[in-house]
């Protein structure tokens, strides 16, 4: 195996147009699911294969001749978001370029060039040993930038099938360049719209402005209700189930390379950054909940003028979860704390669109020291510990149907566009992230196989 | 001249999409106008013309062959709102439907069955006498709903041309069923956009909710901040110029046939009215400013979810200034108020749209008198002094420029629906209101001509 087989491949993949939420593209998802079903053939998967159903083919295979060692879950997506705006890339998106020791496509971190850390590692391994120290089941998916229905309705029918000791998740970043990083807690999501009404009808401003209740005005109070200036949300309950981290865990996260004033100016690029006083912006970001208002609909938004005062107003917005909530009843509390807010002459109720609970891994698990300890060895320097703000609601479903922890070994860069013009995907954690899987494979077969064997003992 | 010669002159006029604000029916406007002109042709206004400039056309004529007789200066305008929302109708905007007395369709009301008053009382004069009892200058404008920048520039070059002893106005309605009205007091208007930045890019909801800015948010600060539950404004100094009513006006409103149980449950259509306490309803709505949010522009406000945090919210929002108020103050005033209620993070400007002054008339004044009577002739009840809510910013411009009142002979009706779905006119508010327009005609001519013979006597 050679980086250059490697490379060539990433660049084959890459140039598969492979856009989930675009119905034109519908033969080019499944060309992207072949062809990692062949790759997967290539690599000793003889069993692997497409399943298809509704939306776009999973595609699945397993190997598992090592009885007595670990099953472990494979999953990554090898579907992408679409390039828009087209005309703020440097190279065409579906043209792979090679520039500074990056490789320039979309999907080339989210989440191309990542899927192909998994299957190169087993091919590593295959072609040196013709076996695989562990036992893995190979769930890759084709709709995670679309909400991922498929691989969710298939979770929940086959769990049996799926079991397994833990998944890995190849699909996150590394908290910094060159810093070998292990994710260990995601936030959950509710997330969904208020409605608000105030008469059935808009109404002439001029005729009863000064008298007439204000649908957009009220959303404006039920939001300003709900948070406040200070980023405090005022939903009664809401943080009492929340998991405040330990104190190593704050500690650990205060010796992190994180320059505040650095992510004001280049990431979140505002005059100032907001949020709980007294709590820092990591803990903020990734173990306190947050609210956020994403649009709100109604009314007289064109250009123009018209003098309407509108009667329905439709608030979209989530609550980011904080390990330890649940979504439910989060749901419940927001749904009640909107009627509470809602003012005289209003009517207003949320609807949840869908949720995904939080989730947060023990570090002391043996799978999780195991990964830690092969990304140390491959970038020569202590795995860190993080956790995300974001939601991987595939995470979620890995807990709740399989009951298993997720192993969130991902290799992108903060700097790396998701979703954005000139996705990158740097080509050395392509190679360090290959080695680092096929080192995480082998301890995990002898580390974990040494404690069932004490355990018996 | 025949009622069904009328009516059906109606449903030609309002068959014309002639929305202002819409670039795409700009030459459903000029059709508009030109349909005017030829009416006014017909009823024996020879030079009746358009005026064309920046913008949609005026459309002009006179008839100045009375010496010693008063010349009034009419005005109504042929342009419409946008229809939306569209599925809220229950026939066609463009359509017009004729139910249980009414015609229905974007304009009846709003002006163009008004307008018709105009050009069918001065057909009727001219096709029984040959003659006018007074001399007219008609100017009917085609941006009424968009702020009027052409007549209101044309007003201010051509002062002498338009030179009058009053204005009519026909744009208003009367305070009931078969309550013949005249309005003598108008609101003005500052209509504009709060412009909020957070950030120069949208950011994701899952890496930054809870520390970076949310510009949606921001712009629901701004708008509660700017008035409170009661409805209350808080824009320092922005009551000061306000006028109260006179004793006897407020005497003279309470008598009145108003129900504030019927008004809340037919035409504000909502559970509850809002508004400064311990002010009466109708002067909220006459004499006191008012703030609205039209709506808030920015995010994502589609189907489906999109965890975005908005980088930059438009309120579109207007204070009506009551009499006593200047807009180039109010704008001011309004400027500083959210520049003070920005909170942390956000940038926030308040970009004025267009402006209107308030307006008061004498109630005392001869030709307002003889409106009142040519109106309870026709009524068969005194007629009633009331004011509007609303902002006819040409009341100003004539008072201006011209230094002349307006006569806001008008012949809507409260339930009209106007700038909503279902507009419509009453149509023997359309007859009456023709009958009426006709007779204070005559009497201008008459009493005027008395009171000037007595004078120079």
């Amino acid at each position: 195996m050679t980086d250059a087989r490697t490379l060539e491949l990433l660049q084959d993949f890459l140039r598969i147009p492979s856009i989930s939420t675009d119905p034109a593209h519908k033969g080019d998802v499944h060309r992207a699911a072949t062809w990692v079903r062949d790759q997967l053939h290539r690599a000793g998967i003889a069993n692997a294969r497409l399943i298809e159903g509704e939306g776009h083919p999973l595609v699945y295979g397993d190997w598992l001749d090592a009885p007595g060692k670990p099953t472990l879950l494979l999953y990554a997506h090898y579907d992408v978001q679409p390039p828009d705006p087209l005309d703020l890339w440097h190279t065409p998106p579906f043209e792979p370029s090679i520039r500074d020791g990056n490789i320039y496509a979309r999907g080339a971190a989210d989440d191309k060039g990542q899927m192909l850390i998994l299957i190169r590692a087993l091919a590593s391994l295959m072609e040196r040993d013709g076996r695989l120290p562990v036992n893995v089941k190979i769930l890759f998916e084709g709709e995670e930038e679309v909400g991922g229905e498929h691989v969710s309705r298939y979770l929940a029918a086959h769990t049996r099938e799926l079991s397994a000791d833990a998944a890995v998740v190849c699909d996150t970043e590394m908290f910094a360049p060159d810093l070998p990083t292990l994710c260990i807690g995601l936030r959950g999501i509710v997330y969904g719209e208020i409605h608000v009404t105030t008469s059935r009808t808009d109404l002439h401003s001029g005729m009863y402005g000064g008298v007439a209740p204000n649908a957009m005005q009220a959303a404006a109070e039920i939001v300003t209700a709900l948070k406040d200036r200070d980023g405090r949300i005022h939903v009664p309950g809401l943080y009492d189930d929340v998991l405040p981290p330990t104190p190593a865990e704050r500690a650990a996260w205060a010796r992190l390379p994180f320059n505040e004033t650095e992510f004001l100016e280049k990431e979140v690029q505002s005059e100032a950054l907001t949020g709980e006083p007294g709590i820092s912006v990591l803990e903020r970001i990734w173990a306190r909940p947050s609210f956020e208002v994403h649009g709100i609909r109604g009314g007289f938004t064109g250009e123009g003028a018209k003098t309407v005062i509108p009667a329905n107003a439709v608030v979209k917005c989530s609550v980011r979860l904080a390990p330890g909530q649940k979504p439910e009843r989060v749901a419940a509390q927001l749904a009640e704390a909107v009627r509470a807010a809602c003012p005289r002459g209003a009517k207003a109720e949320f609807r949840v669109f869908h949720a995904a609970p939080p989730s947060l891994v023990n570090p002391d698990h043996p799978l999780i020291r195991k990964s830690a300890e092969a990304m140390a060895e491959v970038f020569g320097r202590e795995t860190v510990y993080i956790r995300s703000g974001g939601s991987i609601p595939i995470v979620g479903l890995f807990s709740e149907h399989l009951g298993i922890p997720s192993i969130l070994m991902g290799f992108g860069l903060p700097d790396d566009n998701l979703h954005a013009p000139n996705e990158k995907f740097c080509l050395a954690n392509l190679f360090r992230g290959i080695e680092a899987m096929q080192r995480f494979l082998e301890h995990a077969g002898v580390s974990v196989d040494q404690r069932m064997n004490e355990g018996s003992a």
